[in-house]
């Protein structure tokens, strides 16, 4: 992939990481019949349903969290043979092989039950996802845009195949549920996405506000738990659906079941996301805390 | 059980019977940590976490939905050997058996993905269901009473093992979450019952309205299909979340993928409640059409 693209050719849409995501996964589905909705004169774009059999079962997974199957150390490992770590392998030849792959660009589309609204989340800080945030920011205020570091440099993540795109989470939705309305927002941003790499190619002046805000990951914070990891509170009713507003040190951050107040011991404001998502409770993850930031790009 | 009930001396409260409805889960948990917190001078409460296994691995069920194990021909058949039908004979040994139980009101905690906030749903029309309803819809003016005539006389439910008792569900809240406040509420509607039956018990005046809203289930209706089965529409998005708000003819009801609105084709005004509840999509049921009724009690 060429580091600072003369021109976007191939573009993938993947959906259904997370079989119970339905968004995305009747998106794509739209797609696959009316494939001239997401075909733009200067590129091809091909649409994938990543976990067809998660997606049948409306389930998160078979075996594993297709989304952390994606390390090349991973791809690499033919003796991890459960049904993700196959298909993992069959989208890194379809769309991959991660680090040089047949597509310039990614969106994957996933939904979330956080109080997310329409979020972008760049697949690295390269200036060109970084612009391309700005530039949807713009159009939609409420968007927002998260950014996890990826300290490990081996990200395990389906979006770390190609360098540029992005991942796109809408919620706050239930799992197993469509919401109409997100679908048609999940929608919109998905061709804006796409005329705007049409845009790009064709050398168009496009309006790009010189800064973004990102809200970048800090911290993963876990639920209290007993010592048999029993969970002993629950987000504060001050905090459910607060996703992206501001946490100071000494705010309500937990509820015990037994109504005691646990609050927030950091020395700074902070601004929490992926408050209770359901998918994260087996993964150790009550919320995820991030530093609000003005860049220039 | 006695028809005209002299006096309630067992109480049930039972929840996990779908496992990734995680309020009444943890509500039954704090109450075997806190046992006094269930018992009244009156009568003794028993709690009971009914599907384990499918709380365990937080999924509505392992083989088969629990709540619908629970007609007398299903007891009684020993050839059924699911985890979930052997469950519903150790519950109805337990707590029954249906028909002459050893418990004479059963709670049974359940939460929805649809915007029911909080309802009660009676286990039977016996006056004695229909008057705790009309206390509860006067002490909480949000509560709403939601009836499904058991056409079919062996109803599958679990609630059906005592023919006093009702079905609380709470929403909406996603499958895998905890929502502290819902949490809450759930918890002091169930302190308001068993405070109604040890005042019932002791023969205490309690204030009751003479008349209840009811909204008795008369059409399951499921979404738009094509011949394979495959989802073609949405909930629209002016009836998303509107559970038991009037649905008059020609209002919109669903949204094709396509962005074609499909309206409400029947002749009278109707209330829909479980409006894309997330658990129903397999069962094949977009809502559940009420009628709303004020009764006399």
């Amino acid at each position: 992939m060429n580091l600072n693209p003369q021109r976007i050719n191939r573009v993938a849409i993947t959906a259904g990481v997370h079989g119970n995501e339905l968004t995305g996964i009747y998106l794509v589905n739209k797609f696959a019949r009316l494939p001239l909705s997401i075909q733009r004169f200067n590129f091809e774009t091909v649409s994938l349903l990543a976990n067809p059999q998660a997606c049948l079962e409306r389930k998160r997974y078979i075996d594993r969290d297709l989304n952390r199957c994606f390390s090349s150390q991973d791809l690499q490992n033919e003796t991890l043979i459960s049904y993700e770590n196959n298909r993992a392998r069959e989208i890194n030849q379809a769309i991959g092989p991660k680090g040089n792959p047949s597509v310039d660009f990614i969106i994957d589309l996933h939904s979330t039950t956080s109080n997310m609204g329409l979020t972008i989340i760049p697949s690295g800080d390269r200036p060109f996802n970084l612009r391309l945030a700005a530039y949807l920011s713009a159009i939609y205020p409420l968007v927002k845009v998260y950014f996890w570091p990826d300290r490990k440099r081996d990200s395990p993540f389906l979006r770390s195949i190609c360098e540029l795109g992005c991942t796109v989470e809408i919620g706050p939705i239930a799992q197993g549920v469509l919401n109409a309305s997100l679908f048609q927002q999940t929608e919109q941003l998905v061709y804006h996405i796409l005329n705007y790499l049409d845009a790009y190619n064709q050398g168009k002046a496009l309006s790009i506000p010189p800064t973004l805000t990102l809200y970048q990951g800090v911290e993963l914070v876990d639920y209290p738990r007993d010592r048999h990891g029993e969970l002993l509170a629950m987000i504060h009713p001050d905090l459910h659906f607060k996703d992206y507003m501001p946490l100071h040190p000494g705010n309500p951050m937990f509820l015990t079941f037994e109504e005691q107040t646990i609050v927030y011991a950091g020395k700074s404001t902070v601004y929490p996301v992926f408050l209770s998502e359901a998918a994260y409770l087996e993964k150790g993850i009550a919320m995820c805390l991030t530093q609000k930031q003005q860049i220039e790009i």
